[in-house]
């Protein structure tokens, strides 16, 4: 099947051949539909202006309608509802460090995270955002259509119904360009996972007060600003289906069947046993009135906002909150070969993960942490980041994490370019994948974690759409 | 990419174009090399004669190794390894039943299912097993290359190694033309995985005491005999590459992007929990000296065997199985929609899942257990089948489930052709999925259980390879 004319299909369940090209073409639009990025800039400075919301630290037990459960010590809201702090016992046969606990994000329920295109003069674009989070450090920053919470969209918080959440409640009537189950950070959250969708509109969509159409094009110049694009907009980004998936595996290293075959080989290797526990009982923390702290004062504390807000649905709350010490460093290794970008994937076990390893960048890392952690545990290829060549570095931002569950908390996400002969000695947990397999990978859950995926995001954003569709 | 010339790829890590035409040829095949059906069969037979074991129902108390926990009461090894046998407490929001508890086997190791294939003349073999395993009724079935927990291959047992073995350990350096891990059954086991393998051997390999070499052709045609082709082999032989995964969504009459955005979803909206209680918790279940039943004598049992042998890796030990108490019905309806055969798959939550749904048979049901459910819980189809006209029923047998855990327990395999015309009416837990479509999921995680699995295989032997190779 291939596309002869680029334009809709016809009907939401016709299979769209012309898809990679009509992304390519939005790719490569870096003006939008008669407004260019000035006019957007001009429009998200007035909406930063004019935010009145205020996020203030308070100490834990100032928190209103959460209170430490008797008996498991769990940090839990009074419904029972939202989310909740718990425990995680982590064993595990590999690695140097073999067992600890640490507390935890508890969130079973699936939230979306939801992008509505539509074409203007044939080019697709992205309906973004201007929402304010508490944990983000400039207030407002540029989110998916929709990114709502099951407590959001199902009216618990008592606010304001969500705007264009219709679209993505009834996907099977429309034409889905994207719609998996992605996990969130394993690290912090407990299985945690959101559904990340892409729906076209093909009807004229009414045009809310704080929302703005992009081009792709346009998006991908904005992911190289410091903390614009938020997480969820990087993660749902991801997932644009850039690459024709027949094209398979063409010119990369290894077969996708062969990387398939590396994870399932460490899934059932790795012995990975995370179990929930008391809050209470998680050992090297401490819980002071203002947060809880690693003895060591590193990893990440356990704290809590008072946020005040006209902007959102509902008009103030408090709620705890995860802030990491230090800003963490998320990279790729990226060389070409045969003229086929690759990527350096590794295989990474996190607690949170439902299914013990997803593919993680080259690097993923606090550095700060490893003072305290044994030498052995020092990551690979992280030094090598961080002493890259100026002229080496493609992509260089620094960017926030989700801020409804994270406080001032960025990493640093780069792309360096390394020689095509650049191999990789001894690591097996390692692999070199290609820019047409991802796509193949992220249209499954389990597959590749959330660091990864706004990585791949800013990587298609170095490319335009380019070498992809051809 | 195309299959000019049909034959092995130069090294283990290309892509082989011509994967499917081959496993084509293989089950175009209907005699191995130089070795007839009939000769298989005098073969087969006369190991089914040789086998010396004797499986004995023992009472519970009389388990030896075994023991009731205080406290949970589950039934548990003295080691601790194995398996379990703990309690299962369910509520969901969803179906005629919210909130029930059962017995559940809990092993979370993850076991080998491998196939090993070679070509002897051009034409692909797989290397079948002879095994005997304490549930089946008829003694041996014809088994997969290797079929070993993690237990019996890291030697936990004290038995012999696992002949074969090193063909699956190291699936890097070799080609492999399928490895993925699948569920088992979800109403018996709690998140319970295997890893189904299929590799190509290049090399001489050593034809071992009950092990014999059989074409796909062959081991299709073994399919249609009652209690011969076990389990394990059929979940691994429907994961052989027939169809071109390139050929993607042809003649299908939705999209597999629809697909699986229809499992999403079901995923995100129904409300399955499932928690590991106690054995002696559950509710409506008693334990006697000689097992554990529901109180309506429906569903199954938990039962204990003594079984003696002198051809398996321990001469004698006792175990705990699972008996369920009436032959159970899994059935697709086909059609052919536009030339392209069809399958009706349903979305089914099975409380053991990782998951939450997975893509289920048309009927998977066992009509007996709806003396005592709600009217509303009647299978939709389920009548249809067993009235099914027999010039309509292309697939019928009666099949064991796994030997090993399962104590002669079987179920009724039915593929039954419908006319193309015939739509669902308002089933939306149901759609039609081509064969070309089941393998892209088949090759991951999580969408087709070990029902529908099985299925699948014997659909591929009706077929040939004739439709998906063209």
């Amino acid at each position: 099947m291939t596309c002869s004319s680029p334009g809709r299909p016809t009907s939401p369940d016709a299979p769209d051949a012309c898809l990679p090209a009509r992304v390519a073409r939005s790719a490569l639009a870096v003006d939008g539909a008669g407004r260019n990025n000035w006019k957007f800039h001009q429009w998200f400075t007035e909406y930063r202006v004019r935010d009145s919301s205020l996020v203030r630290r308070i100490p834990l037990n100032e928190l209103a309608g959460w209170r430490f459960e008797d008996g498991t010590g769990n940090l839990v809201h009074d419904t029972g509802r939202f989310f909740s702090i718990q425990g995680l016992r982590v064993r595990t046969g590999q690695g140097p460090v073999h067992d600890w606990s640490q507390p935890i994000i508890v969130q079973p329920e699936v939230g979306i995270l939801g992008i509505l295109v539509k074409e203007f003069d044939g080019v697709l674009h992205c309906l973004m955002q201007a929402k304010m989070e508490p944990g983000n450090r400039n207030g407002i920053q540029l989110s998916p259509t929709v990114q709502a919470t099951r407590s959001n969209y199902t009216g618990v918080h008592g606010g304001r119904p969500v705007p264009y959440l219709e679209y993505f409640r009834d996907p099977s009537s429309r034409q889905v360009l994207a719609d998996v189950l992605h996990s969130e950070q394993g690290s912090w959250f407990h299985r945690k996972r959101n559904r990340n969708m892409i729906v076209e509109a093909t009807e004229d969509v009414e045009l809310l007060d704080g929302f703005y159409w992009l081009t792709i094009g346009q998006l991908h110049a904005l992911l190289a600003e410091d903390d614009l694009v938020n997480m969820d907009a990087r993660t749902v980004l991801s997932c644009l289906p850039f690459a024709d998936p027949l094209s398979g595996d063409r010119g990369a290293l290894h077969t996708t069947g062969h990387l398939r075959s590396w994870i399932n080989d460490a899934r059932v290797r790795r012995e990975v046993d995370a179990t929930l526990t008391g809050l209470g009982e998680v050992r090297g923390w401490h819980r002071s009135t203002d947060l809880i702290a690693h003895e060591s004062g590193l990893f990440f504390d356990v704290m809590a906002v008072d946020v005040r807000t006209g902007s959102r649905e509902v008009g103030g709350w408090t709620q705890p909150m995860i802030e990491a010490r230090d800003t963490g460093i998320v990279a790729f290794l990226v060389k070409r070969v045969n003229g086929v970008l690759h990527a350096l994937v590794q295989l990474k076990a996190e607690p949170g993960f439902v299914d013990v390893v997803e593919l993680a960048p080259t690097v993923q890392a606090t550095p700060q942490n490893y003072k305290v952690l044994p030498a052995e545990a020092y990551p690979p290829f992280l030094d090598e980041v961080l002493g890259a060549p100026t002229d080496t570095i493609r992509f260089d931002s620094t960017l926030s994490e989700e801020g409804g569950r994270f406080f001032h908390t960025r990493s640093r996400y780069l792309i360096v370019e390394v020689a095509p002969d650049r191999d990789l000695a001894a690591h097996d947990d390692f692999r070199w994948v290609t820019m047409r397999q991802l796509p193949q990978l992220l249209c499954h859950s389990h597959y590749v974690n959330v660091q990864a995926r706004s990585l791949i995001a800013c990587l298609h954003s170095l490319m335009a759409g380019t070498e992809l569709s051809d």
